[in-house]
């Protein structure tokens, strides 16, 4: 097996783009793809401050390593959850990845919002899906961390599975709303409300997986114990059904998306401050505020 | 198990409409949403002259005996496509139903066009797939057939899956001009081209095969030989297993993507009457013609 570009022995074979490819070719190919992501949906610029938001996953760490050997300055972000071993194992891992890349590496540690307790015992206690909770205190904490620590943007590591499978369902569900906000780059609809971009969008999650393998990058290897049986998953199975029969077909069927959209609305109606933490919201109070004063109501009720 | 609407045993549960019902309840059900699918689609009236396609397959041959029930007057129109043993039993099984219905059967032999060759043969002889020459010659035969003798409407046997796989692929694949024209009635676009309807877009197949074998109607247990491998499988079999995680995923699909059309389009640019049949047709020759030609052409050459 040849390197397609330099004809030296290949260690790998991508079947979605019918490429082989040597490591050295390999890697560059990914890194072009994140480059040309950053260019094509003007993400950010190599003077801007970047947040990526690291969860010990391959493809956060992966992403990281790629935006340092691309040139762009980035500081990382790492939200503890809970108090578990895997998060315990998370954080040493984004630690080692620091050091290895010598970046500067900040650790919020979300329980302190919630008195101590993990979005799984908060799950439990509220009786919902603990992806929701997850969700809605990362996405918020990973906003207030970089409106106030002045980055430009939060960059994360979606990559192109992640969408295309969103993607998938919301056409499934004809959910319009959702389709009418999808795109790699969410800027900014609101002074406290920094934008956020996913640089990984055309790459395959499997070529991360390889890329992260390759490169010895130190990353989780489970995925999170949380995800087994979410939605999503089902998707991300049926696309790589299609893939085997017709491969590139999940990069086709995304890029397809991405240009027959005319002008993606991000602007979202009724915005206003959360009169609890004065951050963005379409309520009176934000979703954040309202799980924090949830969780208090119920711990005041259950006798200590 | 209760029947959902008499309360009597039920003999079926239909999970994608999460109820149970009695065999008569179950064939009601089943033969009201034709009936809606009819009005709906403003597909055609009792008064029109109705002629439907028959295979010898469950969902042509159920639907005959549905139009029946439903007080329809239907013709039917089988037609020979080779002279295999499969094609000798579908024959049987549609005169036996035409027989059981007491209704006019039209039979036509492709192969006489086509110097007695089989669409099989014709496929090997010319190397291209068999369902495209299939495709080719039973749309332009039913056409022929339903306009020279005077038929207002040409009515097949596509179930909801069939559309829902069509649409599924469409999207993945962005073809914006099969999902311009994709909808339950084909009308009238030219003098010559006889309107086309699927009444059983609201129904799910695995329902018409239950249909078929509790009324004890007489039709072919094999899928068509050559589908194997199709494309159109692919996507089924992924509806399949969505329906197994979300049971009616199939239905608000299709129903969601007819809800948001807005007005479908159907005429067909530049399209002329072809120089050898007169047929309509976007090139100079039409699609039937050329492959007749093209088949008389091959002929020539090989020695007899």
């Amino acid at each position: 097996m040849k390197c397609t570009k330099c004809g030296k022995p290949a260690s790998v074979k991508l079947r979605h783009y019918n490429i082989k490819l040597c490591k050295e070719h390999f890697n560059e190919f990914i890194e072009q793809r994140v480059e040309k992501a950053i260019k094509k949906f003007k993400m950010f610029g190599r003077n801007s401050k970047i947040l990526i938001a690291v969860s010990g996953g391959k493809d956060s760490v992966s992403l990281w390593h790629m935006l340092k050997k691309l040139g762009y300055e980035v500081d990382a972000l790492f939200i503890r959850a809970g108090k578990s071993g895997m998060v315990q194992k998370a954080q040493e891992i984004v630690e080692k990845n620091a050091e290895l890349l010598n970046t500067k590496l900040h650790i919020v540690d979300a329980t302190e919002y919630f008195g101590g307790l993990s979005t799984q015992e908060i799950s439990i206690m509220l009786r919902r899906p603990v992806c929701s909770i997850c969700g809605v205190v990362r996405r918020y904490l990973m906003n207030k961390f970089a409106y106030e620590n002045g980055y430009d943007v939060v960059v994360t590591g979606h990559n192109l599975n992640d969408e295309a499978s969103v993607l998938l369902g919301n056409i499934l569900h004809w959910q319009e709303g959702y389709l009418e906000r999808q795109w790699p780059l969410l800027p900014k609809t609101h002074e406290k409300l920094v934008p956020k971009a996913k640089p990984l969008v055309l790459n395959y999650e499997e070529d991360i997986k390889l890329y992260a393998t390759l490169n010895e990058i130190p990353h989780l290897e489970m995925a999170c114990p949380f995800s087994v049986g979410a939605t999503s998953l089902v998707y991300k199975k049926i696309l790589r059904e299609l893939e085997e029969e017709q491969p590139g077909i999940t990069l086709n069927f995304y890029l397809g998306f991405l240009k027959r959209k005319k002008e993606p609305k991000f602007e979202v109606e009724g915005l206003r401050e959360c009169k609890e933490c004065g951050y963005p919201t379409t309520a009176e109070v934000c979703s954040f505020c309202r799980l924090r004063k949830q969780v208090e109501k119920r711990k005041n009720k259950t006798p200590a």
